[in-house]
């Protein structure tokens, strides 16, 4: 690659309070110089997803003292490394970026990664646009299919199904031979999931969702679910399956408190538990996420692809997350960052 | 043992409908008559648990059609032995004896008990009234404990803890070096538990309840929680208590939903779980249940030992449940048979 001219000052978005959306302001900041390890990343995009929305009011698992600089993940292309060996393999790579751990969220025209876990290297073939997609979604839907695989369950079921996840959750499933059983709240979601070849989608918000949902669970023998929702539909889940079920909770779209009958837990022998990627990731040893990675990147063009609505200029971020708010199906929004 | 004289017919106490102390009746029924590796004991004591009063209410976890015979647990005499090797074993011992599996509950003045689990020996030396209370609430005492030492844990909690179970996980947890966090709801709690030896007593209803517990459980590393009450208690237990914990909910004293905060479950990596007595023997091997079951009787004059408020006869046993009810710490109440 030929030199990358870097400038003094980059647009940054900034989070001033946890209140959402409009707490964020558009700022020029110094670019920051790569250390030991680490590299320089010019982001080119960053998608907005669920746990962004949860960062910006302040339920995420992170929480430093605000100012912070948001967003989850990205893809861009290093242009500067510090010292070290693997800095400088990186230099001049295409690369997906995560928002945690050192250097903090890729909402930022450039950012600096720690090459330990902070940057993934892309194929050359990926857009950037697939490739800042690549890490939350992709590698959460191939956690759940391992996770189900782990505990030999032929059967799980997913609530807020319509979503990218969702899909991806559906595509693989097929692709292992495990059923997902959908649950989304609206019907126009129903026939999304079912043209793209879910066969059982419940709609929650029907009349006897519930039984229908008790049956279908004992028909299929589903005994893990993945509920992105919390609340009462927790409950309703943990009741429909089987003796012997666990609920695995990993996002609150409801941002209500997840309800349990105490009885399912005593006398049914079901558990709730909750799921998050990084610790998730960390707990795998480094083979299993290179091979996980390699698994990611070969199936982003099709069984992990994002659909993108629309894209926005990160100067555009407030209405950027007013238009993920308002429709959180249907393909995703992306920033650009330059 | 002489010959004993098995009358035609005996007292029996029975629900009609799962609504509570006033749909029971005595009646008179026919003495039934053991089959093959089954005794016939003539019941002499049983308590009152709190798990007899879910059963009442329809909340526990065996529910059978009414009418049902409630009673988990009583003492008595083995006065007839079908045929079997066991079964002639038991015959003329004091036993104690489950109100579980075949046969049902024990609140009758003649029961036919399996050999294989639902009858136990007792010492000669124990006596009725102590031997009626040494299945449910010291087996489930030593459970804890031994959940607990497997799990390393060098503190547990414990909600509901001025009953005669958090009496006798204190006694064990301090034989065992286990540092127990107790909480109860009232002021004259903590003063009885605190008489008793307890260290840590804390009154859930006391201003500041919260953040003395979440710094109790840090500075005892207190991990594992054992929850008798549901609701909200449940989730300023796992609030309070550090990341990688499990609360293990054994009875809903409160009639509420277990309570949780998703972002507890999500980020902090903590769990809600289940217990039940009867499974957790099931999975044990039976050298093990033997080797309880002698530490039980064993221990039962003094570390297992439960107080007895007040004896009433079967015929009375309405006024017995309300007594209960009305207070139930300060000591068990125990139904006389005959």
């Amino acid at each position: 690659m030929g030199k990358i001219k870097i400038p003094e000052t980059m647009t940054v978005a900034v989070l001033n309070a946890y209140e959402g959306a409009d707490a964020i302001s558009i700022e020029r900041r110094p670019v920051p110089k790569p250390g030991r390890d680490e590299v320089l990343v010019k982001v080119a995009f960053s998608p907005i997803n669920p746990s962004d929305l949860a960062t910006l009011k302040g339920h995420y698992g992170f929480k430093d003292p605000t100012p912070i600089v948001p967003g989850g993940e990205g893809a861009g292309e290093v242009v500067a490394a510090g010292p070290g060996f693997m800095a400088n393999y990186f230099l001049g790579k295409k690369v997906a970026c995560a928002g945690w751990g050192a250097g903090g969220g890729v909402w930022s025209e450039y950012v600096v990664k720690s090459v330990k876990g902070g940057v993934l290297p892309l194929k050359k073939s990926l857009s950037f646009e697939q490739g800042a997609m690549s890490i939350i979604n992709p590698l959460t839907a191939m956690a759940f299919i391992d996770i189900s695989k782990k505990g030999a369950h032929k059967a799980i079921l997913l609530t807020a199904a319509a979503s990218s996840l969702g899909k991806m959750v559906n595509n693989l499933g097929r692709k292992e031979g495990i059923q997902v059983v959908n649950i989304v709240r609206r019907d126009q979601q129903v026939e999304l999931l079912k043209a793209q070849g879910a066969e059982i989608v419940l709609n929650s918000n029907e009349t006897g969702f519930e039984e229908r949902l008790h049956d279908v669970c004992y028909q299929t023998n589903t005994r893990l679910a993945f509920d992105a929702v919390a609340g009462e539909l927790t409950n309703q889940v943990l009741n429909a399956m089987p003796q012997d079920s666990k609920v695995l909770v990993f996002s609150a779209l409801s941002q209500q408190k997840v309800q349990v009958s105490p009885d399912q837990l005593i006398f049914e022998n079901k558990m709730l538990d909750g799921f998050w990627l990084g610790p998730w990731m960390s707990n795998q040893n480094v083979l299993k996420i290179i091979q996980l990675w390699k698994r990611v990147q070969k199936q982003i063009p099709n069984h992990l692809k994002s659909e993108v609505r629309k894209i926005y200029p990160i100067q555009e971020v407030k209405e950027a997350i007013h238009e993920y708010t308002r429709q959180m199906t249907r393909g995703k929004i992306l920033l650009k960052m330059s």
